[in-house]
């Protein structure tokens, strides 16, 4: 279960880097060897790192921004990618997000993610 | 290239199943061996095989579902698992997708599908 929760951490270091809108610790958790594909809710999608790290820098220095608390992940790990699928709650608004980390230098760094609004949350 | 080829081959089958609705040629482009993960634009996410198909049954059985039309999609292999991102204009509507696929019997199988919906689709 080693490998799971190194995955989990990875996932909670991202929430974490939001939290305390630490712009360095984001850049940190985003992976170089691959394609990164970001999709905040209802934008379009960002898929290069220059682009994604540029809408963080904007979102986390965005004074009036939220925190984030996920939670409900769902892990899957095949080979050298794992996919952690979560609930987000921003405000007491439902996300529902998608974050697919591959491994990079012995960790899990984030390739993608995915960010959309639900009409409802429940459960 | 013949390896990524074959997985936008996989993506294209998902969205023929979905706009000839063909329940049973959606059955085949899911995974077996994986949780299958599946959000709608703006629904909760279905986190079980059953569920998923139970959603595309209800779907693909609505006569006033209108066709997809997929594009500019980007694509990663990273070992076992293959990432198709992509837009979705679906009766004017805009939509970006996140399609995870995984190796299965030497095809691509998909494990995970979200789709949201864009305040503005652009480009």
């Amino acid at each position: 279960m080693a490998d799971r929760d190194d995955l989990l951490a990875a996932n909670d270091a991202f929430y974490a880097a939001f939290n305390t809108k630490d712009y360095e610790a984001m850049d940190r958790v985003w992976a170089e060897s691959v394609t990164c594909i970001c999709v905040h809710p209802g934008w379009m999608t960002l898929a290069t790192r220059e682009a994604v790290m540029a809408s963080w820098a904007a979102i986390l220095g965005n004074p009036g921004q939220g925190k984030i608390l996920p939670g409900a992940a769902i892990v899957s790990i095949v080979g050298e990618t794992g996919i952690v699928h979560c609930r987000e709650l921003v405000a007491g608004a439902g996300i529902v997000a998608t974050n697919v980390f591959v491994r990079e230098g012995g960790g899990w760094r984030l390739a993608l993610h995915h960010g959309s609004g639900v009409a409802r949350m429940e459960g």
